[in-house]
């Protein structure tokens, strides 16, 4: 399959490992876009790879990874962090000289060492992460415009092959995102606020009417539209995923629930007090971080 | 001004007390719908006022509250619960004999003893809460399909004036709504859960945001593609609104924060050991309360 016509093709062939929700958009984005020669598809799951054939969102769909790698100029890998170590172990061996390996993992911590284990040198590792995606799964989900407006951060080692960052940052913005650089640890901190603390949260409401009787959590279902119907959206994420996620970000996370509860449990005393003061002054502060948020045309 | 053609009216004059986000919302669906014969409104805020002048969605807008309901046969107050006690003793000697006394509170615990004290004998109290809004506040932010699909729960005393309470019913149908009748102490135990644990989360959550150096700051705002903006939204709401909330259903919401802290305790455990069974087990059961919400049509 031929790019469209004007568009310059940042890959020859992009081989997508795991072509699930974001894996997918990917495909359609890079397609839609001009941005790769060939399309080829690799997942675990036998019913996903056919769902993709009948899709025709790539030009091949491929059970054995190292087929699926064969040939590429970049590897893209959109797999749950959990298996990132069997991955590279499947297609290290067969990566050609220069292709660029990259990946979409929420947390950047370790990628880089684990991949590398498997990964011979003179194959260029460059961590990504768009920040984008919905609370749907599967290859079904994926649509071309996920990534339009929003931004995908990489976060390459120091001494990073400039060329590849150069050509992931192409990629991606190609696809429409905006691409930040920063380290690892910065990420890690800056995501654990703004992305794993309100998953879990919202993991963590939404599993607490889980547990109610069965007549409440009806009701709880019916009456939802008033705040928590918001947190079941969020709660509807992907469960794998976002298990790996607080495993690998363990330490980060940990800090900022430990930051949560502490915040929360001084509101806790505000209400057992009857301290509208104290209620109120938070509640109007927070009002400009929204204000932020507007501005900064993330809403 | 008359109603629409064929169109039943439910109140022959409705006087608004507090005419902001909500306020306006229920004159502008009472007039759209042609319920109401006249609209009043009255608030305590003179900038408001002058608004909803120009804004032209009530027939009269008036300072003075007695002014305001003095021929209504329904008054509807829509201000914050703090100010229930003043605008019950400011209206209560000028309401007519039968007039129906409703409002949209948030909390019902203490509206119907609070309003009681000062409405006098043969004006029936018939609380209610439409379970709708934004996060926008003030006259400008209401509009006609608000209440639309929306549930609308009243909270009638068990010898409340049935005709009364029909009549309160109509109008919220009238609008768009549908009507459920419950008690007072189960409304409050099931917005404990459904709107005030998750309005006092996100006020948290957001509020450790504002804390944090400015620097890191700018970046949540910029990177809250991932979680934290639907936190942002549901914490830019009315501050005085959600103060009297929470001072108002003190014990319901801080029953559920005790619930909430000990499941929240529970995975943060799970993430501190590494068990990711028990993370993925629960992020898999909240997947089946947003099909839930889903097939409620209150997504």
């Amino acid at each position: 399959m031929t790019a469209a016509i004007g568009q310059p093709i940042v890959f020859n062939r992009l081989a997508v490992v795991g072509i699930g929700h974001i894996g997918s958009s990917v495909a359609r984005a890079a397609r839609a876009h001009g941005l790769v020669g060939e399309l080829v598809a690799h997942d675990s799951n036998a019913a996903t790879l056919a769902r993709v054939r009948e899709l025709g969102i790539v030009d091949r769909a491929e059970a054995d990874p190292a087929a699926a790698v064969d040939g590429a100029d970049c590897v893209i890998i959109c797999a749950p962090l959990g298996t990132y170590g069997a991955i590279a172990r499947a297609i290290g061996p067969h990566l050609g000289e220069g292709t660029v390996v990259t990946d979409v993992g929420s947390v950047k911590r370790g990628v880089l060492e684990v991949l590398g284990e498997a990964v011979p040198e003179g194959r260029p590792i460059v961590p990504g992460h768009p920040l984008a995606g919905t609370e749907h799964s599967g290859p079904d989900a994926g649509f071309v415009e996920l990534f339009l407006g929003r931004w995908c951060i990489l976060t390459p080692p120091e001494d990073a092959d400039a060329a590849a960052v150069a050509r992931v940052s192409a990629l991606w913005r190609g696809m429409g995102s905006m691409v930040e650089i920063m380290s690892v640890e910065h990420h890690d901190k800056v995501l654990a606020i703004t992305s794993h603390l309100p998953h879990l949260i919202a993991y963590t409401i939404v599993g607490t009417a889980v547990d109610l009787g069965e007549d409440l959590k009806q009701e709880v279902i019916k009456f939802s539209a008033t705040g928590f119907r918001d947190f079941t959206r969020i709660a509807a994420s992907n469960p794998v995923m976002w298990r790996d996620v607080f495993l690998t970000n363990k330490d980060a996370v940990l800090e900022v629930i430990q930051r949560f509860t502490e915040d929360l449990t001084a509101l806790q005393r505000a209400i057992r007090r009857g301290d509208g003061e104290t209620l109120e002054d938070l509640f109007k502060r927070t009002r400009d971080i929204r204000r932020g948020v507007i501005e900064a045309k993330q809403a």
